[in-house]
Protein backbone atom coordinates (compact mmCIF):
# COMPACT_ATOMS: atom_id res chain seq x y z
CA UNK A 1 0.00 0.00 0.00
CA UNK A 2 1.58 3.42 -1.00
CA UNK A 3 1.46 5.51 2.73
CA UNK A 4 0.99 8.58 0.47
CA UNK A 5 -1.81 8.06 -1.18
CA UNK A 6 -5.30 10.13 -0.80
CA UNK A 7 -3.16 12.65 0.92
CA UNK A 8 -2.88 16.73 0.27
CA UNK A 9 0.08 18.77 1.14
CA UNK A 10 0.37 22.14 2.22
CA UNK A 11 3.75 24.08 2.04
CA UNK A 12 3.99 27.96 3.59
CA UNK A 13 0.73 28.52 1.41
CA UNK A 14 0.88 26.32 -1.37
CA UNK A 15 -0.83 23.08 -1.64
CA UNK A 16 0.96 20.04 -3.06
CA UNK A 17 0.61 16.45 -4.11
CA UNK A 18 2.22 14.21 -2.01
CA UNK A 19 4.74 13.59 -4.45
CA UNK A 20 5.54 17.20 -4.44
CA UNK A 21 5.45 17.82 -0.90
CA UNK A 22 8.87 18.50 -0.07
CA UNK A 23 10.72 21.06 2.35
CA UNK A 24 14.42 22.15 2.00
CA UNK A 25 16.89 19.65 3.72
CA UNK A 26 18.38 22.83 5.52
CA UNK A 27 14.81 23.12 7.28
CA UNK A 28 16.01 22.38 11.44
CA UNK A 29 12.77 19.95 11.23
CA UNK A 30 14.45 17.65 8.99
CA UNK A 31 18.20 18.29 10.66
CA UNK A 32 17.26 18.23 14.53
CA UNK A 33 13.74 17.69 15.04
CA UNK A 34 12.90 21.09 16.04
CA UNK A 35 9.42 21.47 14.85
CA UNK A 36 6.36 21.27 16.96
CA UNK A 37 3.06 19.47 15.58
CA UNK A 38 -0.34 18.21 16.04
CA UNK A 39 -2.70 15.48 14.70
CA UNK A 40 -6.06 15.41 14.77
CA UNK A 41 -8.92 14.31 12.27
CA UNK A 42 -12.51 15.33 10.88
CA UNK A 43 -15.64 14.35 12.08
CA UNK A 44 -18.22 15.35 9.68
CA UNK A 45 -15.83 17.36 7.76
CA UNK A 46 -15.50 19.62 10.86
CA UNK A 47 -11.65 19.99 12.28
CA UNK A 48 -12.38 18.30 15.74
CA UNK A 49 -11.37 20.25 18.84
CA UNK A 50 -9.56 22.91 16.84
CA UNK A 51 -8.93 24.91 19.87
CA UNK A 52 -7.32 22.87 21.87
CA UNK A 53 -5.04 21.67 19.89
CA UNK A 54 -3.99 25.16 18.66
CA UNK A 55 -3.87 26.19 22.39
CA UNK A 56 -1.27 22.68 22.77
CA UNK A 57 0.85 23.82 19.67
CA UNK A 58 1.39 27.13 21.14
CA UNK A 59 2.27 25.65 24.42
CA UNK A 60 4.72 23.29 22.30
CA UNK A 61 6.04 26.09 20.86
CA UNK A 62 6.71 28.42 24.00
CA UNK A 63 8.52 25.44 25.91
CA UNK A 64 10.78 25.37 23.27
CA UNK A 65 11.49 28.84 22.99
CA UNK A 66 9.76 29.36 19.48
CA UNK A 67 7.75 32.24 18.50
CA UNK A 68 4.51 30.86 16.78
CA UNK A 69 3.34 33.22 13.88
CA UNK A 70 0.01 31.66 13.00
CA UNK A 71 -2.76 32.63 14.99
CA UNK A 72 -5.86 30.29 14.88
CA UNK A 73 -8.07 31.18 13.52
CA UNK A 74 -5.37 31.53 9.80
CA UNK A 75 -4.40 28.18 11.00
CA UNK A 76 -7.73 26.92 11.23
CA UNK A 77 -8.50 28.34 7.35
CA UNK A 78 -5.19 26.93 5.82
CA UNK A 79 -6.64 23.31 7.29
CA UNK A 80 -9.94 23.76 5.83
CA UNK A 81 -8.56 25.31 2.71
CA UNK A 82 -6.29 22.16 2.11
CA UNK A 83 -9.41 19.76 3.03
CA UNK A 84 -11.52 20.95 0.27
CA UNK A 85 -8.90 19.44 -1.68
CA UNK A 86 -10.11 16.10 -0.66
CA UNK A 87 -13.96 16.02 -0.83
CA UNK A 88 -16.62 14.00 1.16
CA UNK A 89 -13.73 12.67 2.66
CA UNK A 90 -13.06 12.33 6.82
CA UNK A 91 -9.47 13.16 6.69
CA UNK A 92 -6.43 13.04 8.97
CA UNK A 93 -4.71 16.54 10.09
CA UNK A 94 -1.08 16.76 10.64
CA UNK A 95 0.27 20.20 11.27
CA UNK A 96 4.05 21.73 11.85
CA UNK A 97 5.60 24.46 12.39
CA UNK A 98 9.80 24.33 12.09
CA UNK A 99 11.93 26.64 13.28
CA UNK A 100 12.34 27.80 10.12
CA UNK A 101 16.08 27.23 7.62
CA UNK A 102 19.34 27.87 8.93
CA UNK A 103 23.23 26.43 8.84
CA UNK A 104 24.64 23.29 10.35
CA UNK A 105 24.57 25.44 13.95
CA UNK A 106 21.94 24.20 16.51
CA UNK A 107 21.91 28.34 17.18
CA UNK A 108 18.62 29.51 15.82
CA UNK A 109 18.89 32.73 17.01
CA UNK A 110 19.57 33.99 12.99
CA UNK A 111 16.39 32.33 12.10
CA UNK A 112 13.37 34.36 10.65
CA UNK A 113 10.56 32.63 9.13
CA UNK A 114 9.26 29.43 10.41
CA UNK A 115 8.17 26.69 7.91
CA UNK A 116 4.27 25.29 7.95
CA UNK A 117 3.38 22.24 6.69
CA UNK A 118 -0.21 20.74 6.84
CA UNK A 119 -0.83 17.30 5.92
CA UNK A 120 -4.20 15.71 5.14
CA UNK A 121 -4.81 12.49 4.33
CA UNK A 122 -8.18 9.98 4.41
CA UNK A 123 -9.22 9.01 7.62
CA UNK A 124 -9.00 4.87 6.81
CA UNK A 125 -11.39 2.58 8.89
CA UNK A 126 -9.68 0.76 12.24
CA UNK A 127 -9.69 -2.06 12.59
CA UNK A 128 -13.25 -2.84 14.31
CA UNK A 129 -11.50 -6.16 16.28
CA UNK A 130 -9.54 -3.34 18.43
CA UNK A 131 -12.31 -2.05 20.28
CA UNK A 132 -14.35 -5.26 19.86
CA UNK A 133 -11.21 -7.88 21.21
CA UNK A 134 -9.34 -4.96 22.91
CA UNK A 135 -5.40 -4.71 22.05
CA UNK A 136 -2.08 -6.28 23.44
CA UNK A 137 0.81 -4.44 24.64
CA UNK A 138 4.05 -4.66 26.25
CA UNK A 139 5.84 -3.01 28.64
CA UNK A 140 9.35 -1.27 27.22
CA UNK A 141 12.75 -1.51 27.81
CA UNK A 142 13.15 1.98 26.43
CA UNK A 143 11.82 4.68 28.75
CA UNK A 144 10.06 7.69 28.13
CA UNK A 145 12.09 11.12 28.45
CA UNK A 146 12.82 12.11 31.38
CA UNK A 147 11.05 15.96 31.92
CA UNK A 148 14.03 17.46 32.20
CA UNK A 149 15.53 16.65 29.30
CA UNK A 150 12.88 17.19 26.84
CA UNK A 151 9.31 17.13 28.58
CA UNK A 152 7.03 15.03 26.82
CA UNK A 153 4.45 17.26 27.13
CA UNK A 154 6.47 18.77 24.27
CA UNK A 155 4.56 17.52 20.73
CA UNK A 156 7.96 18.29 18.76
CA UNK A 157 9.70 16.28 15.79
CA UNK A 158 11.95 14.42 17.76
CA UNK A 159 9.84 10.95 18.24
CA UNK A 160 12.92 8.94 17.82
CA UNK A 161 11.86 7.54 21.48
CA UNK A 162 8.88 6.74 20.64
CA UNK A 163 9.57 4.85 17.98
CA UNK A 164 12.43 2.76 19.27
CA UNK A 165 9.03 1.94 22.22
CA UNK A 166 6.98 1.35 19.00
CA UNK A 167 9.62 -1.08 17.66
CA UNK A 168 10.02 -3.09 20.61
CA UNK A 169 5.83 -3.92 20.66
CA UNK A 170 6.76 -4.97 16.66
CA UNK A 171 8.83 -6.95 17.11
CA UNK A 172 6.28 -9.19 19.57
CA UNK A 173 3.70 -8.91 17.04
CA UNK A 174 1.87 -6.29 19.61
CA UNK A 175 -0.53 -3.30 19.23
CA UNK A 176 2.19 -0.80 21.26
CA UNK A 177 4.46 -0.50 23.93
CA UNK A 178 3.62 1.28 27.12
CA UNK A 179 6.36 3.44 28.29
CA UNK A 180 7.87 3.85 31.95
CA UNK A 181 9.80 7.11 33.47
CA UNK A 182 13.32 6.58 34.61
CA UNK A 183 11.52 6.25 38.19
CA UNK A 184 9.51 3.00 37.12
CA UNK A 185 6.35 4.34 37.18
CA UNK A 186 3.80 4.37 33.93
CA UNK A 187 4.02 7.33 31.88
CA UNK A 188 2.35 6.82 28.16
CA UNK A 189 2.62 4.42 25.00
CA UNK A 190 3.84 5.67 22.30
CA UNK A 191 1.05 7.67 20.97
CA UNK A 192 -1.63 7.43 23.25
CA UNK A 193 -2.76 8.20 26.98
CA UNK A 194 -2.85 5.35 29.41
CA UNK A 195 -5.47 4.68 32.06
CA UNK A 196 -6.41 1.68 34.04
CA UNK A 197 -10.02 1.02 35.94
CA UNK A 198 -9.80 -0.26 39.09
CA UNK A 199 -12.83 -1.15 41.22
CA UNK A 200 -14.45 2.39 41.41
CA UNK A 201 -11.95 3.86 40.53
CA UNK A 202 -10.26 5.35 37.26
CA UNK A 203 -6.94 5.91 36.99
CA UNK A 204 -4.48 7.99 35.29
CA UNK A 205 -0.83 9.45 35.49
CA UNK A 206 -0.32 12.24 36.28
CA UNK A 207 1.18 14.83 34.23
CA UNK A 208 4.52 15.40 36.55
CA UNK A 209 4.81 11.99 35.72
CA UNK A 210 5.96 13.25 32.39
CA UNK A 211 3.54 12.70 30.03
CA UNK A 212 1.46 14.55 26.87
CA UNK A 213 -1.53 16.50 28.34
CA UNK A 214 -3.72 14.90 25.65
CA UNK A 215 -6.95 15.93 24.33
CA UNK A 216 -9.12 12.85 24.78
CA UNK A 217 -7.21 12.71 28.05
CA UNK A 218 -8.94 16.17 29.07
CA UNK A 219 -12.70 15.71 27.74
CA UNK A 220 -12.72 11.59 29.33
CA UNK A 221 -11.86 13.61 32.81
CA UNK A 222 -14.18 16.19 31.45
CA UNK A 223 -16.33 13.67 31.08
CA UNK A 224 -16.02 11.58 33.97
CA UNK A 225 -16.77 14.03 36.33
CA UNK A 226 -20.04 15.16 34.39
CA UNK A 227 -21.22 11.53 34.52
CA UNK A 228 -19.90 10.79 38.39
CA UNK A 229 -17.07 8.44 37.05
CA UNK A 230 -14.24 8.95 39.77
CA UNK A 231 -11.02 9.74 38.00
CA UNK A 232 -7.32 9.62 39.96
CA UNK A 233 -4.21 11.26 38.70
CA UNK A 234 -1.17 9.76 40.40
CA UNK A 235 1.78 7.62 39.52
CA UNK A 236 1.73 4.05 39.44
CA UNK A 237 3.49 0.97 38.20
CA UNK A 238 3.49 -1.41 35.74
CA UNK A 239 2.12 -4.23 38.35
CA UNK A 240 -0.98 -1.42 38.75
CA UNK A 241 -1.61 -1.88 34.70
CA UNK A 242 -1.84 -5.64 35.27
CA UNK A 243 -3.64 -6.16 38.06
CA UNK A 244 -6.08 -3.78 36.76
CA UNK A 245 -9.85 -4.62 36.64
CA UNK A 246 -9.72 -3.08 32.84
CA UNK A 247 -7.30 -0.87 30.56
CA UNK A 248 -7.44 1.66 27.87
CA UNK A 249 -5.64 3.77 25.89
CA UNK A 250 -6.98 7.22 24.69
CA UNK A 251 -5.89 9.09 21.46
CA UNK A 252 -6.91 12.00 19.52
CA UNK A 253 -7.55 9.99 15.82
CA UNK A 254 -8.50 6.17 17.49
CA UNK A 255 -10.90 7.39 20.19
CA UNK A 256 -11.02 4.73 23.22
CA UNK A 257 -8.95 1.93 23.05
CA UNK A 258 -9.44 -1.45 25.21
CA UNK A 259 -6.24 -3.07 26.06
CA UNK A 260 -6.76 -6.66 27.29
CA UNK A 261 -3.35 -8.31 27.47
CA UNK A 262 -0.31 -6.98 28.78
CA UNK A 263 3.14 -8.88 28.39
CA UNK A 264 0.88 -11.65 28.00
CA UNK A 265 -1.10 -11.52 31.04
CA UNK A 266 -5.05 -11.12 30.41
CA UNK A 267 -6.42 -7.70 31.98
CA UNK A 268 -9.55 -8.16 34.28
CA UNK A 269 -11.66 -11.71 32.20
CA UNK A 270 -9.13 -10.53 28.94
CA UNK A 271 -12.16 -8.85 27.30
CA UNK A 272 -13.21 -4.41 27.09
CA UNK A 273 -14.67 -3.95 30.61
CA UNK A 274 -18.05 -2.29 31.03
CA UNK A 275 -16.26 1.12 32.41
CA UNK A 276 -14.15 1.03 29.10
CA UNK A 277 -17.35 0.82 27.15
CA UNK A 278 -19.32 2.99 29.12
CA UNK A 279 -16.62 5.77 28.64
CA UNK A 280 -16.29 5.22 25.33
CA UNK A 281 -20.23 5.62 24.23
CA UNK A 282 -20.10 9.10 26.89
CA UNK A 283 -16.96 10.31 24.44
CA UNK A 284 -18.66 9.14 21.54
CA UNK A 285 -22.21 11.35 21.75
CA UNK A 286 -19.53 13.99 22.80
CA UNK A 287 -18.01 13.92 19.42
CA UNK A 288 -21.61 14.01 18.17
CA UNK A 289 -22.26 17.34 19.81
CA UNK A 290 -19.49 19.16 18.70
CA UNK B 1 24.92 36.03 6.17
CA UNK B 2 22.37 33.45 3.96
CA UNK B 3 23.24 30.14 5.95
CA UNK B 4 22.88 28.32 2.96
CA UNK B 5 25.72 29.71 0.94
CA UNK B 6 28.50 28.00 -0.30
CA UNK B 7 27.07 24.96 -0.12
CA UNK B 8 25.95 21.68 -2.03
CA UNK B 9 24.04 19.00 -1.25
CA UNK B 10 23.87 15.43 -2.29
CA UNK B 11 20.29 13.57 -2.71
CA UNK B 12 20.24 9.93 -3.04
CA UNK B 13 22.88 10.16 -6.14
CA UNK B 14 21.94 13.89 -7.48
CA UNK B 15 23.32 16.98 -6.90
CA UNK B 16 21.18 19.82 -6.08
CA UNK B 17 22.14 23.46 -5.57
CA UNK B 18 21.18 24.35 -1.61
CA UNK B 19 17.91 26.35 -2.83
CA UNK B 20 16.69 23.22 -4.78
CA UNK B 21 17.75 20.65 -2.41
CA UNK B 22 14.70 19.32 -0.88
CA UNK B 23 13.35 16.12 0.82
CA UNK B 24 9.63 15.01 1.00
CA UNK B 25 7.70 15.86 3.85
CA UNK B 26 6.92 11.85 4.04
CA UNK B 27 10.41 11.64 5.06
CA UNK B 28 11.00 10.12 8.65
CA UNK B 29 13.70 12.05 9.56
CA UNK B 30 11.39 15.26 9.13
CA UNK B 31 8.40 13.65 10.38
CA UNK B 32 10.10 12.10 13.48
CA UNK B 33 14.21 12.72 13.66
CA UNK B 34 13.98 9.46 12.10
CA UNK B 35 17.45 9.63 10.92
CA UNK B 36 21.20 9.27 11.35
CA UNK B 37 24.03 11.07 10.64
CA UNK B 38 27.84 11.99 11.14
CA UNK B 39 30.14 15.47 10.68
CA UNK B 40 33.60 15.81 9.48
CA UNK B 41 35.48 18.03 7.50
CA UNK B 42 38.67 17.96 4.97
CA UNK B 43 42.25 18.69 5.85
CA UNK B 44 44.10 18.88 2.66
CA UNK B 45 40.74 18.32 0.77
CA UNK B 46 41.01 14.95 2.54
CA UNK B 47 37.88 13.59 4.21
CA UNK B 48 39.00 13.13 7.37
CA UNK B 49 38.95 10.08 9.70
CA UNK B 50 36.55 8.49 7.50
CA UNK B 51 36.65 5.12 8.36
CA UNK B 52 36.10 6.16 11.94
CA UNK B 53 33.05 8.69 11.11
CA UNK B 54 31.50 5.92 9.06
CA UNK B 55 31.95 3.24 11.68
CA UNK B 56 29.98 5.36 14.10
CA UNK B 57 27.42 6.03 11.81
CA UNK B 58 27.06 2.29 11.70
CA UNK B 59 26.65 1.80 15.11
CA UNK B 60 23.81 4.72 15.27
CA UNK B 61 22.16 2.77 13.25
CA UNK B 62 22.15 -0.17 14.62
CA UNK B 63 20.94 1.18 17.71
CA UNK B 64 18.06 3.00 16.14
CA UNK B 65 17.42 -0.86 14.57
CA UNK B 66 18.23 0.61 11.14
CA UNK B 67 19.69 -1.24 8.55
CA UNK B 68 22.38 1.01 6.55
CA UNK B 69 22.29 -0.26 3.01
CA UNK B 70 25.68 2.00 2.39
CA UNK B 71 29.23 0.80 2.08
CA UNK B 72 32.27 2.82 4.07
CA UNK B 73 33.45 2.79 0.00
CA UNK B 74 30.34 4.37 -1.52
CA UNK B 75 29.47 6.97 0.86
CA UNK B 76 33.68 8.35 0.67
CA UNK B 77 32.84 8.13 -3.29
CA UNK B 78 29.85 9.89 -3.12
CA UNK B 79 31.41 12.62 -0.82
CA UNK B 80 33.99 12.98 -2.79
CA UNK B 81 31.85 13.23 -6.31
CA UNK B 82 29.79 16.01 -4.02
CA UNK B 83 33.04 18.03 -3.10
CA UNK B 84 34.26 18.25 -6.30
CA UNK B 85 31.41 20.78 -7.35
CA UNK B 86 33.42 23.13 -4.44
CA UNK B 87 37.02 23.21 -5.90
CA UNK B 88 40.23 24.10 -3.98
CA UNK B 89 38.09 24.79 -0.78
CA UNK B 90 38.18 23.05 2.96
CA UNK B 91 34.99 21.66 3.20
CA UNK B 92 32.23 20.82 6.00
CA UNK B 93 30.98 17.37 5.38
CA UNK B 94 27.29 15.99 6.83
CA UNK B 95 25.94 13.07 5.92
CA UNK B 96 22.11 11.68 6.68
CA UNK B 97 20.97 8.85 6.22
CA UNK B 98 16.79 8.61 7.53
CA UNK B 99 14.40 5.39 7.70
CA UNK B 100 12.82 6.60 4.02
CA UNK B 101 9.07 7.47 3.52
CA UNK B 102 6.71 6.41 4.97
CA UNK B 103 2.89 7.04 6.49
CA UNK B 104 2.26 8.44 9.65
CA UNK B 105 2.37 5.56 11.88
CA UNK B 106 5.51 4.90 14.30
CA UNK B 107 5.77 2.04 12.31
CA UNK B 108 8.79 1.83 10.07
CA UNK B 109 8.50 -2.18 9.25
CA UNK B 110 6.73 -1.27 6.11
CA UNK B 111 9.73 1.05 5.03
CA UNK B 112 12.04 -0.20 2.09
CA UNK B 113 14.38 2.53 0.79
CA UNK B 114 16.71 5.04 3.21
CA UNK B 115 16.88 8.41 1.85
CA UNK B 116 21.22 9.16 1.73
CA UNK B 117 22.01 13.63 2.15
CA UNK B 118 25.31 14.95 1.55
CA UNK B 119 25.57 18.05 3.05
CA UNK B 120 28.64 19.89 1.76
CA UNK B 121 29.68 22.93 2.58
CA UNK B 122 32.89 25.72 2.30
CA UNK B 123 34.69 25.60 5.90
CA UNK B 124 34.81 29.01 7.59
CA UNK B 125 37.63 30.01 9.86
CA UNK B 126 36.90 29.91 13.33
CA UNK B 127 37.63 33.00 15.52
CA UNK B 128 40.84 33.00 16.36
CA UNK B 129 39.78 34.42 19.92
CA UNK B 130 38.39 30.60 20.45
CA UNK B 131 41.41 29.03 20.54
CA UNK B 132 43.78 32.00 22.06
CA UNK B 133 41.51 33.25 25.28
CA UNK B 134 39.25 30.56 25.42
CA UNK B 135 35.57 30.48 25.45
CA UNK B 136 32.78 31.10 28.08
CA UNK B 137 30.01 27.98 29.40
CA UNK B 138 27.39 27.76 31.82
CA UNK B 139 25.67 24.43 33.25
CA UNK B 140 22.74 24.03 31.51
CA UNK B 141 19.04 23.57 33.09
CA UNK B 142 18.39 21.51 30.37
CA UNK B 143 19.30 17.42 31.17
CA UNK B 144 21.14 15.16 28.67
CA UNK B 145 19.10 12.49 27.40
CA UNK B 146 18.77 9.65 29.73
CA UNK B 147 20.86 6.15 28.44
CA UNK B 148 17.69 4.23 28.90
CA UNK B 149 15.29 6.84 27.04
CA UNK B 150 17.45 7.73 23.82
CA UNK B 151 21.51 6.79 24.01
CA UNK B 152 23.63 10.03 23.23
CA UNK B 153 26.06 7.38 21.82
CA UNK B 154 23.38 7.67 18.58
CA UNK B 155 24.20 10.71 16.89
CA UNK B 156 20.74 10.97 14.97
CA UNK B 157 18.15 13.80 13.87
CA UNK B 158 17.00 13.88 17.20
CA UNK B 159 18.86 16.95 18.60
CA UNK B 160 15.56 19.21 20.63
CA UNK B 161 17.52 18.50 23.80
CA UNK B 162 20.86 19.53 22.70
CA UNK B 163 19.36 23.20 20.75
CA UNK B 164 17.24 23.76 23.82
CA UNK B 165 20.81 23.44 26.00
CA UNK B 166 22.15 25.52 23.57
CA UNK B 167 19.64 27.90 23.67
CA UNK B 168 20.56 28.86 27.75
CA UNK B 169 24.15 29.49 26.63
CA UNK B 170 22.95 31.71 23.74
CA UNK B 171 20.32 33.75 25.94
CA UNK B 172 23.62 34.59 28.46
CA UNK B 173 26.05 35.58 25.85
CA UNK B 174 28.39 32.59 25.98
CA UNK B 175 29.81 29.98 23.34
CA UNK B 176 28.07 26.84 24.85
CA UNK B 177 26.22 25.25 27.36
CA UNK B 178 27.96 21.70 29.21
CA UNK B 179 25.22 19.42 30.28
CA UNK B 180 24.02 17.12 33.19
CA UNK B 181 22.42 14.06 33.43
CA UNK B 182 20.09 13.07 35.72
CA UNK B 183 22.43 12.35 38.55
CA UNK B 184 23.89 15.22 38.17
CA UNK B 185 27.27 14.47 36.76
CA UNK B 186 28.77 16.35 33.68
CA UNK B 187 27.86 14.59 30.21
CA UNK B 188 29.49 16.43 27.48
CA UNK B 189 28.59 20.21 25.80
CA UNK B 190 26.31 20.39 23.04
CA UNK B 191 28.04 19.52 20.32
CA UNK B 192 31.43 18.25 21.99
CA UNK B 193 32.78 16.35 24.44
CA UNK B 194 34.50 17.95 27.37
CA UNK B 195 37.60 17.25 29.09
CA UNK B 196 38.99 19.22 32.88
CA UNK B 197 42.81 19.02 33.64
CA UNK B 198 43.31 18.48 37.21
CA UNK B 199 46.95 18.24 38.51
CA UNK B 200 49.11 15.56 36.54
CA UNK B 201 45.16 13.75 35.21
CA UNK B 202 43.02 14.62 32.63
CA UNK B 203 39.44 13.81 33.28
CA UNK B 204 36.43 13.48 31.06
CA UNK B 205 33.14 11.58 31.72
CA UNK B 206 33.27 7.89 30.55
CA UNK B 207 30.76 6.39 27.70
CA UNK B 208 28.78 4.93 30.66
CA UNK B 209 27.83 8.88 31.38
CA UNK B 210 25.28 9.04 28.77
CA UNK B 211 27.65 10.91 26.10
CA UNK B 212 28.35 10.94 22.03
CA UNK B 213 31.83 8.83 21.55
CA UNK B 214 33.27 11.35 19.76
CA UNK B 215 35.90 10.84 17.18
CA UNK B 216 38.22 13.55 18.85
CA UNK B 217 37.80 12.16 22.26
CA UNK B 218 39.28 8.97 20.70
CA UNK B 219 42.14 10.31 18.72
CA UNK B 220 43.15 12.44 22.01
CA UNK B 221 42.83 9.61 24.12
CA UNK B 222 45.42 7.86 21.56
CA UNK B 223 47.58 10.80 21.29
CA UNK B 224 47.56 11.17 25.08
CA UNK B 225 48.74 7.53 25.98
CA UNK B 226 51.42 8.15 22.89
CA UNK B 227 52.86 11.13 25.04
CA UNK B 228 52.72 9.78 28.45
CA UNK B 229 49.67 12.09 29.83
CA UNK B 230 47.69 10.46 31.74
CA UNK B 231 43.95 10.15 31.02
CA UNK B 232 41.04 8.98 33.01
CA UNK B 233 37.75 8.36 32.36
CA UNK B 234 34.98 9.14 35.45
CA UNK B 235 31.89 10.78 36.10
CA UNK B 236 32.39 14.22 38.05
CA UNK B 237 29.90 16.85 39.46
CA UNK B 238 30.26 20.08 37.62
CA UNK B 239 32.19 21.51 40.41
CA UNK B 240 35.54 19.75 39.77
CA UNK B 241 34.79 21.19 36.43
CA UNK B 242 34.84 24.81 37.87
CA UNK B 243 37.79 23.69 40.26
CA UNK B 244 39.98 22.14 37.30
CA UNK B 245 43.30 23.53 36.48
CA UNK B 246 42.15 23.61 32.71
CA UNK B 247 39.31 22.60 31.08
CA UNK B 248 38.67 22.03 26.97
CA UNK B 249 36.32 20.83 24.26
CA UNK B 250 36.92 18.74 21.41
CA UNK B 251 35.25 18.35 18.09
CA UNK B 252 35.77 16.98 15.12
CA UNK B 253 35.40 20.49 13.09
CA UNK B 254 37.01 22.69 15.66
CA UNK B 255 39.49 20.60 17.27
CA UNK B 256 40.41 22.04 20.33
CA UNK B 257 38.71 24.63 22.33
CA UNK B 258 40.14 25.88 25.75
CA UNK B 259 37.50 26.90 28.55
CA UNK B 260 38.45 29.72 30.43
CA UNK B 261 35.11 30.80 32.52
CA UNK B 262 32.48 28.26 33.48
CA UNK B 263 29.46 30.14 34.92
CA UNK B 264 31.15 33.31 35.22
CA UNK B 265 33.96 32.06 37.20
CA UNK B 266 37.60 31.92 35.62
CA UNK B 267 39.30 28.07 35.13
CA UNK B 268 42.71 28.29 36.72
CA UNK B 269 44.37 31.63 35.90
CA UNK B 270 41.80 32.45 32.96
CA UNK B 271 43.61 31.46 30.10
CA UNK B 272 44.23 28.51 27.70
CA UNK B 273 46.39 26.11 30.34
CA UNK B 274 49.65 24.30 28.78
CA UNK B 275 48.23 20.93 28.65
CA UNK B 276 45.39 22.05 26.68
CA UNK B 277 48.11 23.55 24.27
CA UNK B 278 50.23 20.73 23.98
CA UNK B 279 47.07 18.46 23.62
CA UNK B 280 46.04 21.21 20.42
CA UNK B 281 49.91 20.82 19.51
CA UNK B 282 49.70 16.72 19.43
CA UNK B 283 46.19 16.72 17.22
CA UNK B 284 47.97 19.11 14.96
CA UNK B 285 50.59 17.19 14.15
CA UNK B 286 48.46 13.93 13.68
CA UNK B 287 46.16 15.46 11.16
CA UNK B 288 49.51 16.79 9.37
CA UNK B 289 50.47 13.21 9.03
CA UNK B 290 46.63 11.69 8.04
Amino acid sequence: MDKKANSIIYINGEIHSPENAKISVFDRGFLFGDSVYEVTRTYDRKVFLWDEHYDRLKKSSTKIGMHLPFSKVFLKNEIEKTMERLQNKEVFIRVIVTRGEGGFSLDPSTLTENNLIIMIKEMTRYPECWYRDGVHVIIANTHRTNKDSLDPAIKSGNYLNNVMAYMEAATQNVYDSVMLNSEGYVTEATTSNIWVVKGNEVITPPLKAGILEGITRKTVIKLAKENEIKIVQRNFLPAELINGDECFLTSSTKEIVPITKIDGHPVGDGGPGPTTKKIHELYRSFISQQ
